[in-house]
């Protein structure tokens, strides 16, 4: 499968060479549909050509190459992840599993080996949902599940994403035409950095990912009664800020208390009409738990409002509670996931399961297809962020990861 | 001394009509200097004169009133409070002492009672401080003690204090033609809201001030790790916001169980780039501690200090504390609020002794005089607010302690 250090060089390389397109000057920023985002996306396919992949850009703005099999019924492996950035990103999140995916694909064609699939390598267009705060819009449209209200969906400046589909080349009515269909789907493998400290921390280079976790955010308002901070003892208070505080250190204690991967953050908190010398009168805050099981996902979400509930009640404060999102987890396929693992330990490195916390492409693919994931460690964690990255030799433990599971995959 | 009711009635309807002389349509807002301001203070006077006192408008802008007494080398004793108010404030706080004084000095002018000292009543011009964000204008010239640094203070508009002054008749370089000198002083009375809910609570009409509270304010800035809320598990965290609500917490706390009259408060509260999903990396937030005692004050401030320096260093937090303001405390005359609390208790109250968390011009003349204060319960603690309030039962019961202390002072 040639050699890992050149390969992940040339894959560094490309890396580099897609950051260095972007909407902003001194920075990587490069949304769904704009002029850079097209440059990159042209140039992805470029080298999916150079690689003897069959390319297309599909309506919807996804670059796409393609191995097929000599089998005509053959079902679709794909590999993919996406190719549009948040605003000032880092370098890996999201080019690096398209490229990684494309030098896989690359070293399939040359090995000449029969294929079992088709394998399919997917750049898509709009993970990160930046420009018309709508997610996965890439592959969405990939299992034809992409809301037809999206289409009325306007950017900052107005313009409507179907303007936007349609100045890229695209044609909203021809959307069905790209559909990979739920009986075509072999399977979905994606590589994405950790955009957590996991493995940073236990210095290993890469993690299966075992379920992408669910989550519930929330909105909340604790209302109190404003009053001088001077005049008012502190047994006559009702303080919405104290009882925010409170209700910040019971999310956090909960969470850390019931460990088993339960994460829940107070995000935002924001005080209405504050001053140094007033008590604060009303206190609006979010609330963000996430966790890989749907049952203790929603019982701990319970436990949290009843924990509000009952600080607020203790006060003589009143409490607002709103819902504002509820995705369900998503657990990454047994199969797949085991020849994934062994796949690690083949290749001589700790086998370390992973709960995604943050969302991926591969969670609507999940309604049609096996999924699977691998992570690669990331320095300290940081993501969508300048400082965001991967070394090299991770890079290199990945390709050598991703050769033996691919091996197991084509040797079916 | 006349029917306290009748005279209560005038006193209500004078309140009236001078919050009905506003810069704002619909709500009360009459800020030093303004043209509302000066129509205001000229009523005022026109009321002073009516009731047969020699008036004067001084330089800074304070409106005033004076009995002189038949002794040459008498003392001056001023009865007085502030007639400018916040924006959109209520109708009591200022107005109600500087009228009520003006009757106390109206009935001592009927009464043709021989005058062991002065009775001067004034209306200062700028105690709240909201055009030029400096307090106590009004009372600083009156004894001498204006920085001459603050003329060159300038409004939102870019105007000067200096030009202010001449704009309303007065001359910058005869301010210290005005003044009562140290000598001078007999004694300050000033009757004032509470701006508090203890009176309202303890269904009492009126309450003795023991002292005007000293105050520390600080500005802190709890520096962790931003990080996402998804994917960095709760024990690898650094939020910054925890660690503030911890923080709010334990200053909640600490106040609470120290009692003695403690206030501590965190009134801002901000989250530097704040997101639902992201674990916070920054917050600045501020602090205001009072105590009626400088020694208590200053321990506490620093174990405040040493609170938030503990909780930084077990969350691995960085702590940024910065002083901002220290005024030292002001104990009232013991000799005049001696016989304040007699005048209670002689008119049929209960005596309350409390300390006031607010600043008032007492507060600068208590460096040249004996000062004494009189608070009247207003409704639920309100004030600088439209819902600010004072019954008229309690006008009365102010105007019977009035009465009495007053008797007991030219009694002298």
């Amino acid at each position: 499968m040639g050699d890992h250090s050149k390969r992940a060089e040339r894959i560094m390389q490309r890396i580099d060479e897609l950051a260095s397109i972007s909407e902003d000057e001194g920075r990587i920023t490069r949304t769904y549909g704009t002029r850079p985002f097209i440059q990159g996306r042209n140039k992805v396919e470029q080298w999916m050509k150079e690689a003897g992949l069959d390319t297309r850009i599909d309506n919807i703005g996804n670059v796409r190459g393609r191995l097929d099999s000599n089998n005509a019924k053959a079902q679709t492996f794909v590999i993919a992840s996406h190719i549009d950035t948040v605003v000032n990103a880092g370098r890996f999140d999201g080019p690096m599993g398209v490229l990684i995916g494309l030098d896989l694909a690359a070293q399939l064609g040359m090995s000449g080996a029969t294929l079992p699939y088709n394998i399919e390598v997917i750049g898509f267009c709009d993970e990160e949902g930046c420009r018309f705060h709508t997610t996965y819009l890439g592959s969405k449209a990939l299992i034809g599940k992409l809301e037809s209200s999206l289409l009325d969906a306007k950017d900052a400046t107005g313009m409507e994403l179907s303007h936007v589909i349609t100045q890229m080349g695209g044609d909203i009515n021809k959307l069905n035409e790209d559909l990979i269909e739920a009986a075509d789907w072999e399977g979905y493998f994606e590589i994405h950095i950790e955009q957590g400290p996991v493995l940073f921390e236990r210095d290993i280079p890469v993690g299966v990912v075992s379920a992408i976790a669910g989550q519930y955010r929330a909105g909340l308002i604790f209302n109190g009664e404003a009053g001088h901070a001077g005049t008012v003892p502190m047994d006559m208070r009702k303080d919405a800020l104290a009882g925010a505080a409170e209700f910040v250190m019971a999310v956090e204690n909960f969470a850390s208390k019931n460990g088993n991967g339960l994460v829940a953050t107070v995000g935002k908190l924001h005080i209405i009409n504050s001053a140094s010398n007033v008590i604060p009168g009303e206190v609006i805050c979010s609330l963000d738990v996430r966790h890989a099981n749907e049952m203790i996902l929603s019982q701990c979400y319970d436990s949290l409002q009843k924990l509000a509930k009952d600080i607020c009640e203790k006060r003589g404060l009143t409490l607002d509670w709103n819902l504002v999102q509820h995705t369900k987890p998503v657990t990454c396929d047994e199969k797949l996931t085991r020849n994934l693992k062994n796949a690690i330990s083949d290749s001589g490195y700790e086998v370390v399961e992973l709960v995604s916390g943050a969302g991926h492409d591969a969670v609507p693919i999940s309604s049609v297809s096996p999924v699977v994931m691998l992570f690669v460690r990331c320095y300290k964690g940081i993501s969508h962020n300048p400082l965001e990255n991967v070394e090299m030799k991770d890079l290199i433990a990945t390709l050598k990861v991703s050769d033996n599971f691919i091996k197991t995959l084509i040797a079916k």
